[in-house]
């Protein structure tokens, strides 16, 4: 048993989808979530900055005595995990790697496609997961940079973000893909409209996968919490009382603290 | 004469619409450009967070021996200009001030309406400008907070953002406006759409007035530069490349150096 709490970070509150499934799944665990408001998105940032924002972010979380971290952002997953893991001595997962192998596993006509920012479409780092695996698959990605500020504008089913979502997809939709990577922990809040347009394809939201991960890693690790109803934490670099708004309504919580910190002291 | 160069700064590379204003203008005057590419964008951070960043690149213009810092964001100039002419010692100018003057002078019927981003729209810095010159005036606000993006994705007269201005713009239609600021440095380069949707109205690009005032306060304070051809500098917290692509276009230059710093040591 090792009763200290899971780290778990976002560029902001997207992630959240990411830390309701590890509520969901390991309901003994107490998660301390950090979303870096201040500085997102990352999706257009580069790789060097985003391992710098990643490392800030893991060593404030090591200030909570976390045992494990999880990355629930994709462009952080796709960027800085391999960095990160050099430097720092803790468990540490990200989103990329449980979404492609559940891709793997879902395809049946070996034909994926993936859709994520900018930086996670240019790293290729599911692809490098995926060919991993197999190299019998074809995969075909396209970053959609309008979806993340369309989610935050709340138009989650406008005719705008269709029309948006229609543009994007469309080089995907003569592809004959059968699975789909949502490839940025925003994108499952698109899910509707996402799946009206691509019909009948599979969508794979890291969510599900990651926390099956993280659950299988406590197992073999000796990681797992003792029984317990646990009291989650909140921290920000901006915005905590929008960050508080938004975080209620994915998390169906009626209270939940927030707090700001500075994240550059770290 | 002071030979030393001015400061300008901004989020982004929208703030290039400024400098491009400035070096019209002001022929012989350097100009030391930074462009807070890394923490992009400004207009959903909190005050506290701006004049943070504010002080710090100030900062970093002051080790480049810069005589006057031109604030070239409409974020930053709503919410820290204040701020930062009290930290520092140093002729500083934003771009609120210069264009809701422009607007006070230029409206017939004493309706303005004003555009920005969700920080500045809620700072209504505007609106105290404009009541400090005279409370004749009714003035109109609304935020657009997918114009930043939509210029960025470069989708600048495409019918998505079309639509999505619409929207933004429906609620000024109505209140028979004369006048309309573009309060964020990326507006004017969404001026054909705008314009488009608004009909005759007079759009108020803050760059013609902000280069106006900095001419007025070189003249005054005996600050102006000799007779030179001035090589700008440039500068960026992240992703210099994509500054410098974007920089080349706005300015129409074929060669442009720009160096990344680490804003943070500030």
């Amino acid at each position: 048993m090792d009763n200290r709490p899971i780290g778990v970070f976002d560029s902001g509150f997207g992630g959240l989808t990411i830390a309701k499934e590890l509520m969901n799944q390991l309901t003994n665990e107490k998660i301390v979530y950090f979303g870096d408001t201040a500085r997102i998105p990352y999706g257009s940032k580069s790789k060097e900055t985003i391992i710098k924002y990643s490392a800030q972010i893991i060593r404030f979380l090591q200030t909570k005595d976390v045992k494990a971290i999880v990355i629930a952002c994709g462009t952080a997953s796709a960027l800085a995990l391999e960095a990160v893991r050099e430097q720092f001595d803790l468990p540490i997962i990200g989103v990329v790697e449980p979404a492609a192998m559940s891709a793997v596993e879902e395809t049946r006509n070996n034909r994926i496609g993936i859709i994520g920012t900018d930086g996670t479409i240019a790293s290729k780092s599911y692809e490098q997961v995926i060919y991993k695996q197999t190299t019998d698959i074809e995969v075909f990605s396209t970053a959609c940079p309008l979806f993340v500020p369309l989610v935050e504008e709340g138009w989650l089913e406008d005719e705008v973000t269709i029309e948006v979502a229609k543009r994007y997809l469309s080089v995907l939709q003569d592809r004959e893909i059968d699975t789909l990577i949502l490839g940025c922990t925003h994108y499952p809040l698109l899910a509707k409209v996402i799946g009206q347009i691509m019909g009948d394809v599979t969508l794979i939201n890291p969510a599900n996968e990651t926390a099956a991960v993280l659950q299988k890693l406590l197992d073999t690790s000796k990681l797992k919490h003792e029984i317990q109803v646990p009291t989650h934490e909140f921290y920000v670099s901006d915005c905590a009382n929008k960050f508080e708004t938004f975080a209620k309504i994915i998390l169906g919580k009626e209270k939940l603290p927030v707090q700001q910190i500075h994240i550059e002291n770290y």
